[in-house]
């Protein structure tokens, strides 16, 4: 069996694919035979995660993208497919990025566009295109503001999906830096004690580096769960859990529900926390953190004003990045084993009834990177049809599938 | 009656006073009295704000601290009780804060001293100072580092409590710049699946400036609640609500439940989201953020590796000041109308069945600091008695009084 979600993992991500097939109503019926969040191990196909790469960026360009930016788009799916983050992954990604590309729902060639660039910091406009590939790009300049001055900021407004914001926090780790990336993405999300939408899922993401223990990689929703997890289980026909969605009134809803049967852009989502009682009020408020230090600090109208879900353009959402250098705070090896003993002894902590250890975030995904590095990506057979027939008809090769792979 | 607690406050402060008697029992008997967080009004006091400044720093003077520096500790004390943070205020820090003066807790003529500074950024010790006394200075320090820089950062090492953080994150508000802080003390939290305290309620503060609308202000521990919450519950005599706290075994309590007859700093509190579930592993890891950029950052251990909550010079915390210059993004008369534009919209939003109105952080406390400005600081009338007790033994004018306040 393949693990489609780890109900431990410390994050967002839900090892799965979502964007399987065209047709969601014959994959429902399909999936009605999974068991909750397992998929059935005949319908997964491992592939290799280099060669999935290739065809991702092959496609991309074939579709109309320009090399360069196919390329950054491809490295960063598969920096999430590799950690088990298929909901960000080319696995459930690249079917959508082409069908925004044939829609004209995003720029296949833009540029980063500088509006401010002062010392430390620097705002950019995205060009309407996906930030999953000006990410690397972006930290890359907070890291050498960083370098210069201590701490580099970047902003990024009318920009497309961002993919797995962890990954881009992760490139200011490999220069021994901390990264923060958040993003403001169109509303889904009730204010607490709200019953009509204002916030999105706003996500946020923290990554800092450690020596010998996994590298903290802190990447979630400010919504109860992220909009993928909640699609995902309206495919493989499950409910959602406690406090996910609210009633049209705006009253949460507190037990297990289906996703009701209507556009998914207008079902009312809670913030992370469910009610005021269990803390509702928190999740809002880390949701309008990232509003305003993506959106309204990069220039833009708070996407609660300027909803941008039906432009013409695809939807605009804005971004955030900032890098920390270590180096400038004191010394870094001290850090870094100051965060491995951390990690080490949370690793350690007596686990309560019930559960085999404490883990912490950035842990499962390492493991998981480590396995899939050698076994390859589990991708859905459905998916792997639909690029062998891109290949066939882009003369392109067709992708690597990984013989004998297993749990 | 005096409005001890705003359920709907998105915050983490409570309107009351927790350090009105040394004699906690005696204290405990008569709230048995009270309603649920509403104090008698027979109990309650209003004061002039200047005068409970005035005094506060008269007293901790008095008790050996600079004068400057009891300025400073003050000025911030007042800042929360006019804003309704009395949990952070005088009206129940000062008590305590005498306390530790004279046990030797805390360093009443500590120095900030310099360990780093590099550009944008800067690291400190704290010489075993309060924070609350220095957080304006490192406010500061940032601001003038983001007008240079267009970003600026400080951490702080070894030391003292920081009272309410978003006091401080609104200096860099008050200079049109955005304010983020965070702190970490003490593990009284135990990480998702885990039966061990690992981490401290380690909160976390933004702060935004608006035009006309009250300035965004949002300032919360990343447990479930705040450690001061919870001692008011006990006080009392009322139960903590569900997912506060886990059993010994590190089980979650689900329902309402007592805080445990136990010593304070052995009960077990849970990260913000209770339990996997609910979402504590989101709660558990902007705790572990808090931690990193807070006191790993400023060349610390872990304080789950390095306790120092029984340290003979007083519990040393670390903490991180951020500040972000909106005009060196943009252009900061359009930051603030879009503000404007976001916080009136989330104020004018629908509300929920059973819910008046919908708010967003720092818009009670801007209410609750209109009222006080006019009204006074309410202060439970066992601290007026202990204040005038001192100002007979000191020779020091007494608080004054606001007659005839009432809400």
């Amino acid at each position: 069996m393949v693990l489609i979600q780890t109900p431990g993992n410390m994050n967002e991500y839900c090892y799965t694919n979502l964007y399987r097939n065209n047709d969601k109503q014959s994959f429902k019926k399909k999936s009605k035979m999974l068991e909750r969040f397992k998929a059935d191990q005949n319908e997964i196909v491992f592939v290799d995660s280099k060669s999935l790469e290739k065809i991702s960026k092959e496609i991309l360009v074939k579709e109309g993208m320009r090399p360069s930016f196919a390329a950054s788009v491809s490295e960063a799916l598969l920096a999430a497919d590799i950690r088990g983050a298929d909901t960000h992954g080319a696995s459930n990604l690249i079917q959508p990025y082409v069908d925004w590309i044939r829609n004209k729902k995003t720029n296949p060639d833009p540029i980063l566009k500088k509006v401010q660039d002062f010392a430390a910091i620097a705002n950019f406009d995205a060009d309407n295109g996906l930030v999953t590939g000006f990410g690397k790009e972006a930290m890359n300049i907070a890291i050498g503001k960083a370098k210069k001055f201590g701490v580099g900021v970047v902003t990024i407004k009318n920009a497309g999906h961002s993919g797995a914001i962890g990954v881009h926090a992760m490139h200011a780790v490999e220069k021994d830096m901390i990264g923060m990336v958040m993003t403001a993405v169109n509303p889904i999300v009730v204010p607490t004690f709200g019953a009509e939408q204002r916030l999105g899922t706003n996500p946020i993401a923290v990554a800092a580096p450690a020596n010998n223990e996994a590298d903290f990689l802190f990447d979630v929703a400010t919504s109860t769960i992220a909009g993928g997890k909640a699609k995902l289980a309206e495919l493989a026909g499950n409910k959602l859990g406690p406090y996910t969605i609210a009633e049209l009134n705006g009253e949460p809803i507190k037990d297990d529900v289906f996703l009701p049967d209507m556009k998914f852009e207008d079902i009312l989502f809670l913030p992370f926390g469910g009610s005021r009682e269990s803390g509702s009020h928190k999740g809002y408020g880390f949701a309008m953190v990232a509003e305003i230090m993506s959106g309204i600090l990069s220039g833009c109208e708070s996407l609660m004003i300027n909803n941008t879900r039906n432009d013409p353009r695809g939807a605009l959402n804005s971004h955030f990045f900032a890098a920390f250098n270590i180096a400038a705070f004191g010394d870094v090896e001290k850090f870094k084993t100051n965060m491995d003993q951390m990690l080490k002894k949370l690793k350690e902590t007596k686990p309560s009834p019930g559960n085999k250890r404490v883990i912490y975030p950035g842990l499962l995904e390492r493991e998981e990177e480590i396995f899939r590095i050698k076994n390859g990506i589990p991708i859905h057979k459905n998916l792997v049809e639909w690029l062998d027939s891109l290949s066939k008809q882009y003369g392109i090769e067709k992708i690597h599938r990984k013989v004998g792979t297993n749990r």
